[in-house]
C-alpha cells in the first residue's frame, strides 16, 4: 500500500479528501496544524475524523503564527467578516487569508512525506467555490510540486513528490454529496471559522456560507450545524 | 529603508547575512526558528547576534519536527556523524539532513515578509563548502521564489518576493572574512551540530569540520571555539 500524507484541518474538504485517499487505496498519514487558528476546535474535530475514517496515524504540528498577525484567523484584533453575500466570496482576498499558510501546511507535510517515504501529498484545496486564497490555485500547486522535486532527498534521487487535490475542481455541494458517499460523519466536520467555544458555527463567516451553500446544492440538511454531541444520539 | 526578513540561526553564515542586510541599507527583521534541534542553543546566540548587529527586531518561531524524525539534528535516537574526512564533506546527502528544513523556514520567511511588507527574504545558505543539503542550491532558491510569487497577496499583487543567498557562491574562508570585515562578534555565533551544554563546540562534526577550515583558509583563529562567556572578557 503505498502512503500518503494528508492534510486535514477538521472541515468537510479536507475530511472529504482524507476519505477519498484511504478509498484509493493510501495508507494515509493524516497531519493537522495548530497554528494559532482562532478556531482551534477544528483540531479536535481533526483528531475525531482521522480515527473515524481510518487514518493509518495523526500528528498534530504545533507552529503559532500569532505572534505574526496579518491575517483575521490568527489576530484576535481583526473581525471575520460576517455576512457578506455569497457572489462576493472568492472575488478579492479576504481578511482570512493567513500569508503564506498553505505553503507552511504543504512544506511540514513534505518533511513528514519525505521521513514517511511518501510520494504523495493529499489537501483539500478548491479552486471553485473558494475564498479567493491565492495558495489554492491549480498553477500555486503545480509550483511547490516544482519545488518539492528540488527540496528533498527523495526528489535528488528520483521520486517526486505529487500534490493531490482531488477536490480542485468540485463544487460545495459535489464535495457534500461525495462526503455522504464515501460515508464521512459530516457532524463531526467544522467549517465556520468563529465557532462558539462548543462549537456551534457563526452561520455568518464566509466559510459558514460556503458550507451552507454546498449542503443546499445537495439537497441535504447540515448535522454539523448542531454542537458536537448534540443530535448526535 | 526597504524592509527585509533575514533567517538567522546562530550560526557563522547566517549571521553574515544579517550583517550584510543591514549593511546593505534593509531595515532587517530576523527569524530564528526553533525547531527541536538537538543544537538549540543557536536559537540563544541567535538572540544575541540579533541584538549586536542591530536587527530591527527579532522572532522565534516554535515548529517542533522532532516528532517527524528522519534527522540526526532531531532524533536522538541518530548520532551526530564525527571525524568525517574534510573531502567528503558535501559529496552526499548526510544524516544531519532535515526534511524539508530550508522549505518550512522559507515559508515561514515569507508569512513574515508578507505581514511586514517586505519584499526580500535573506538566507545563509551556502553552495561550495557546503554539507551536501539538496535545499542549498541555487535551482532551489529560484523555485522557491517562484512558488513565492504565486502564493501570496503580494505576489498576486504584483510584489514578487526575492530570496537572497549573498553567500551562495563564497567559500568559507571568504565568509569568514567578509564577517570579520563587517564587525560580526565571531565568538557569539554557534556552528556546531552538536555542541556541549555549555555551548563549546565538538570540534568533529561536519559542521565543525567546515568551519575549522573557513578560519584556517582566512588565517584567524576561532573565537566561537570557547563556551561563550570564556576568553571574551
Amino acid at each position: 500500500m503505498p502512503r500518503a500524507v494528508v492534510l486535514l484541518s477538521g472541515g468537510l474538504d479536507s475530511a472529504t479528501t482524507l476519505a477519498l485517499a484511504i478509498r484509493d487505496g493510501f495508507e494515509a498519514h493524516a497531519l493537522t496544524v495548530r497554528y494559532g487558528q482562532r478556531h482551534a476546535l477544528e483540531v479536535e474535530r481533526a483528531r475525531s475524523l482521522a480515527r473515524a475514517l481510518g487514518a493509518a496515524s495523526h500528528r498534530i504540528v504545533d507552529v503559532d503564527l500569532s505572534p505574526f498577525g496579518g491575517s483575521a484567523l490568527v489576530d484576535r484584533a481583526l473581525p471575520v467578516p460576517k455576512g457578506r453575500e455569497d457572489a462576493a466570496i472568492g472575488g478579492d482576498i479576504p481578511v482570512t487569508y493567513v500569508p503564506a499558510r498553505n505553503t507552511i501546511f504543504l512544506s511540514l507535510s513534505l518533511a513528514l512525506a519525505e521521513v514517511l517515504g511518501a510520494e504523495d501529498v493529499f489537501l483539500g484545496a478548491n479552486a471553485i467555490d473558494y475564498s479567493g486564497y491565492p495558495d489554492c490555485r491549480p498553477e500555486y500547486l503545480r509550483a511547490f510540486e516544482a519545488l518539492a522535486s528540488l527540496a528533498t532527498r527523495a526528489g535528488v534521487e528520483g521520486r517526486p513528490l505529487r500534490i493531490r487535490a482531488p477536490l480542485l475542481e468540485r463544487g460545495k455541494g459535489d464535495i457534500v454529496r461525495l462526503a455522504v458517499e464515501l460515508g464521512v460523519d459530516l457532524a463531526l466536520t467544522l467549517s465556520c471559522y468563529d465557532p462558539s467555544p462548543d462549537g456551534a458555527p457563526c452561520n455568518a463567516c464566509d466559510a459558514c456560507v460556503l458550507r451552507r451553500r454546498g449542503f443546499a446544492e445537495a439537497g441535504l440538511s447540515d448535522p454539523g450545524n448542531l454542537p458536537q454531541g448534540r443530535g448526535r444520539g
